[in-house]
């Protein structure tokens, strides 16, 4: 096939994204070039930027913009004085806390870990940021540790070490509820999200 | 949810490829965020100008790299001497040309329409560039049009619209072959599909 370098290129820079494949990647720039050009060249000078001005929050992990000559970075939610420190939320990935915020029900705070327990993918707790996370419930006075990891297997186990490493502190965690979800039929629920939905049944 | 401006920004103008909605696009940004800080930057460059280095090619509608000072901006299937300028492949979009380049198949050049015939979204036959396709066939002295529209009712349409427009010019008209797909069951295969394979047997 005759195809231009640059295209070549773009197309092989797209394809790093996540689930974007070849032709994916192919049908980007095609909608792109019979696009306005604005919003290639927009889309191009934002990404071109996107280091410089987002990063994680020094505080909890989450995205940031970064304030020039600010020694510290720190994100919407942490800087959110409305919110209530004592009540922290630790998840595994950013993706979750947006989740989580898509919600509009959680007033605490975040701590992302950045990954879960994974003894098939080698990750012990030493991988974790536990001593952070440590401090960062000590210097915030936090009460309550909402362990929002995902219900999968690494999820669980990371859950059951940070109630064994945190209890020292002698903060109340609790774990989200895992169960049927939402306008799901129970026909076609797997039999574990099924027996959770049992287990965590509550009164009516 | 408390997002900052710089990651609302992208994500919208990421929302703006085909198929990427909201929850996708903040994926890309979030992966790129916690990859090599490279690929972002140099991805944004490429996207940036990406205008500026390619255009639809002057003689086929084809993807072309620009050259700079060049009054006429041609593909590399247009240029390459080696292909047989008397074979025409018509084709409708970029995308089904690049289809075709992928089997290796094609040594002719090719036409790209850029789009086809459909009363039901108001495209008739004069928005269809038929003069500049008549005189590329004539300047080029094309002696069999392949038409490479896709088997669906604006494709077929298309189709016959080229072979009555084009009737005048004494060229060979063909059409790619319909049928069940490689690989492909034929207790799965559509009606039409099936159809038309029957329809388009040839001798064992």
């Amino acid at each position: 096939m005759q195809e231009s370098p640059k295209l070549r290129r773009l197309v092989s820079l797209l394809s790093r994204l996540p689930g974007v494949g070849e032709k994916t990647a192919q049908r980007y720039v095609l909608h792109l070039l019979t696009a306005d050009p604005q919003i290639a060249h927009d889309l191009g000078a934002e990404l071109a930027t996107l280091h410089d001005q987002l990063r994680p929050c020094d505080r909890c992990g989450n995205i940031a913009e970064v304030v020039p000559n600010e020694p510290e970075t720190t994100c919407a939610i942490c800087r959110d004085h409305k919110r209530d420190a004592r009540l922290l939320c630790v998840v595994g990935r950013v993706h979750d806390l947006m989740a989580i915020e898509r919600t509009g029900a959680m007033r605490g705070r975040y701590f992302v870990l950045g990954r879960l327990l994974s003894p098939l993918e080698g990750i012990g707790p030493e991988e974790l940021p536990l001593p952070r996370l440590a401090a960062r419930i000590a210097a915030d006075g936090v009460t309550e540790v909402i362990v929002a990891t995902p219900p999968s297997v690494d999820g669980e186990a990371t859950a059951l070490l940070l109630k064994r490493e945190l209890a020292i502190l002698g903060v109340t965690m609790t774990r989200i509820a895992s169960g049927v979800p939402h306008g799901g039929e129970l026909e076609y629920a797997d039999p574990i999200t099924m027996g959770r939905a049992l287990a965590g049944r509550q009164s009516l």
